[in-house]
C-alpha cells in the first residue's frame, strides 16, 4: 500500500505553489540537497580520484539503472543510466537499424518528440544508406506497420495531448513483421505502470528529470532486450561500454550486456540527485501510482470541463488511452498559462494552442486538483488571460 | 601577475595529501558545494520549471563555453558545454568526416586515449563507407599526415608519458594536404597555454574534471573554428542544437555557429559546480601559468632523478615538449603509487609500468614537489613497494 500522503512529505514545494508541471521537471527532493553535499564535500573533496572505487561512483550507472528498471518493469540488470535522452535515442535507434540491415524505414508519429526526430533524421544523415524517416499520424501507426519498417520508434506518451500508445499490441504487430521496436518512455515512466518486459520491447530510453524527479538536466536511461543485451553493437562506442576500461586496450571490445550502452565517464554529481529522487521511488507500487493517477487525471477533466467550457479537451477522454497529463486547447492558451503561472498553479504551453497539466501522484492530490481547477475557472470565467502582462512570450515555454 | 597562493587557497584539500593526480581529476574548489546547494535550493527548489529562464539554465551552457575559449585561445563564442568528452568527440570526428568525404583514412596515433579510438571505430562501424582508422606512433604522426588523410585526430598530450604534440606545425601540415584536424584537449585544457585560433585548429573538445576542477564526471566542451561553424553537420542533431527548440518544428534545422554543436537537455547541476570552478580561472594568465607548470615538472624530474635511481624518465626531458604532468616507468610501479598514496602522494598508474605524476599550478607549489619527492625517495629507496598490501589492484587504478 503505497503511502502518497507521506511521498507528498518528501518534496520541497514551495508555498502557495500547485506544481502541475512534472511532466516538464520534476520538483526538488527534500534530500537531494544534503546528499549532493555529501557526495561533493566527503566523497570528491575528501577521497579525491580514489572516490571512483571508494564511493563507488564507477558502479553507480548499473546501480540507477536497476532502481529505475523495477518502475519501468524492466528485468534487473538490463537498464542503465547516462548522458541524455538524445543520446540514448541515437544509440538504441543506431543498434536497431542494424538489426535489420536489409530494410530502410524507420517508422514515427507525428506526435513524438520533435528532438527524437531530428536525432533520426541526423543518423540516416551520416549513415547515407538511404534510410527514410516515416512519419505518420499518431493513429495511423499500427497500419503503417508493415514489412518494409526497420524499426518503429515511438514515444509511448504524446508530450503535446497525453495521448498514450499500446506497447504491447504494437509491439506484437511489429514483431510480427519483422520490425525493432525502441520506445520512448519520457513520459510514462514514474508516470503509468509500464512493463518492457511484458510487452517484450526491444530497446527502451527515458529521461529521469520529469516524473522521475532528478533535477533540470538530470541523466538518461537506456533499456536493452536481454535477448539482444549481448549483440546490440553500441554506434557510441566510448571507454566505460569497454568491457575492461581500465586495461587501456587500444581496440574496442563491447562490454557484455547492458554496460555496453555506457559512453563516457558518468556524472557523479548528477547522480547524486537521482540517486536521492529515486530513494522516494523504492517505497512506490506503480499499480497503486498508475491508479490513483486515473483519479486525479479523470478528476481533473470532469471538473474543468464543468466550470470551462472555453476550455476543449485535447486528451483522450478514456482513462487507459492517457497518460499521467491533460491537455486542453484555447486560442490563448500561452496568455491562460502565464495568468494561471501568476496565481501559483503552474502548468506549460505548447504551441499553437495546447494548455498542459501533469499530475504527479507523488506530490499532487485532490486536494490541489480541485484548488487548480478553481483558480482556473476564475481565469477563464474573468477572461484574466486577455491581460497584455501575459502576451509576452518567454524563450523557454 | 596570476597569484598562486590565492588560487591554492580557493581550493578543499585534504590535510597531509599533496595530490598530484589533478590530470585525472581535480580537487573540489571550496565555493562549489554552496554553489551547488543554490542552485538546487533557490533555483529548481522554488523556480522549478521557470528556472530555465529566470535562472539561465538554458544559456550556461554557452556561458560556460565562452570562459572556457579564453583558456584554450579560442575565439569568444565558439565554445560550448555539453555531454561528455567521448560524445564530443564522435560529433568533431563525424563532422570533420564529412568535409573530406571522398578520403577514407582517419589518422591518429598510439599515445592517443584508447577511448577516442574507440569512439572511431564505433563511427566507422556505423558509417559502413569504408574508412580506415589508421594509428601510427606518436613520433611518426607527421610523416603520416598525407593527401590520402581525411582527418587528424589527436589528443595533443598523451595521457601516459606526458608528451605534448606540436598543435601548430602539425594543424599547418595537415592543412598543407588537406586534412581535417580534430585536437582533443583534455590534458591540455587548464595545463598549457593551449592557442587553437592561432594554430588554425578546426575542431577541438576536452572534459572539464581534469585540470579544470569542474567535478568528477562534469561536462565536455566542444570548440568548432569561426569557418566551420555555420557549416559543420551535427550528427548528434538534438532539439537543443536546433535553430528554434521551443518552437517543436517536426525537422531538424540547425542552429547558427557552435550552438549547432548541443545535443540534449543541459546538465543544470554538474554545471553549478564547473561555474564555481572556473570563477578560479578567472584571475589566471595562461602564460604566467604555463611558466609555473614548467618550473613545477622540470623542479620534480630534476630531483626524482637524483633521488631515486630506480625509476626510469617516461615523459619528454625538454619542457616544451611536455605538458604538466611527468611520468616515470617502473617495473613495480603499481604497488609503487599505492605505497605512496599510503604516504599522501596521490598520483596514478598507468599499465604497464607507468607512475603519473600531474602537477597543477593552481594548487600545487614548489613545497609539495619536494615533500613529495622526499616521500617518494623513501618508497623506493626502502623498497616499500615490495611490500604484498600494495600489490592488490582496485578496479579503477
Amino acid at each position: 500500500m503505497t503511502d502518497f500522503a507521506a511521498t507528498r512529505g518528501m518534496f520541497d514545494l514551495p508555498d502557495g505553489v500547485i506544481y502541475l508541471d512534472g511532466n516538464s521537471l520534476g520538483p526538488l527532493p527534500r534530500s537531494a540537497p544534503g546528499r549532493m553535499d555529501g557526495v561533493m564535500v566527503e566523497e570528491w573533496g575528501k577521497l579525491l580520484i580514489t572516490g571512483w572505487n571508494k564511493a563507488g561512483w564507477m558502479a553507480r550507472s548499473v546501480a540507477l539503472g536497476d532502481r529505475i528498471a523495477r518502475l519501468i518493469g524492466a528485468e534487473p540488470g538490463h537498464v542503465v543510466v547516462g548522458d541524455t535522452l538524445s543520446i540514448k535515442v541515437y544509440q538504441a535507434l543506431a543498434a536497431a537499424l542494424e538489426m535489420n540491415p536489409d530494410r530502410k524505414v524507420i517508422l514515427s508519429d507525428t506526435g513524438n518528440f520533435p528532438s527524437d526526430l531530428y536525432i533520426a533524421e541526423g543518423l540516416i544523415g551520416s549513415l547515407k544508406q538511404g534510410h527514410e524517416l516515416r512519419t505518420v499520424a499518431p493513429e495511423d501507426v499500427e497500419a503503417a506497420i508493415t514489412d518494409e519498417v526497420a524499426v518503429l520508434m515511438i514515444t509511448e506518451v504524446d508530450y503535446g495531448t497525453g495521448r498514450l500508445h499500446d506497447m504491447k499490441a504494437l509491439t506484437e504487430k511489429a514483431h510480427a513483421h519483422g520490425v525493432v521496436t525502441v520506445w520512448d518512455l519520457a513520459h510514462t515512466a514514474g508516470a503509468t505502470e509500464v512493463k518492457l518486459a511484458a510487452c517484450n520491447a526491444d530497446f527502451a530510453v527515458g529521461c529521469t528529470y520529469k516524473y522521475l524527479n532528478g533535477g533540470p538536466g538530470s541523466p538518461a536511461f537506456i533499456y536493452v532486450a536481454p535477448r539482444h543485451a549481448d549483440t546490440a553493437r553500441p554506434a557510441l562506442a566510448g571507454w566505460l561500454g569497454h568491457d575492461a576500461p581500465f586495461a587501456f586496450e587500444q581496440t574496442y571490445r563491447p562490454h557484455a550486456g547492458i554496460e555496453r550502452m555506457r559512453v563516457g565517464t558518468p556524472p557523479v554529481l548528477a547522480m547524486a540527485a537521482l540517486d536521492a529522487a529515486l530513494d522516494i521511488w523504492d517505497g512506490v507500487d506503480m499499480a497503486a501510482l498508475r491508479r490513483r493517477s486515473v483519479e486525479l487525471t479523470s478528476l481533473f477533466i470532469d471538473e474543468v470541463e464543468a466550470a470551462c467550457p472555453m476550455l476543449t479537451l485535447a486528451s483522450p477522454r478514456a482513462a487507459d488511452r492517457r497518460g499521467s497529463q491533460v491537455s486542453f486547447r484555447f486560442a490563448d492558451g500561452y496568455a491562460a498559462m502565464q495568468a494561471l503561472i501568476a496565481r501559483g498553479v503552474i502548468g506549460d504551453f505548447r504551441a499553437p494552442d495546447i494548455m498542459r497539466f501533469g499530475f504527479a501522484p507523488l506530490y499532487i492530490d485532490e486536494g490541489d486538483v480541485r484548488q487548480a481547477v478553481a483558480i482556473l475557472s476564475d481565469v477563464m470565467g474573468n477572461r484574466l488571460w486577455d491581460r497584455p502582462e501575459y502576451k509576452t512570450r518567454a524563450a523557454v515555454t
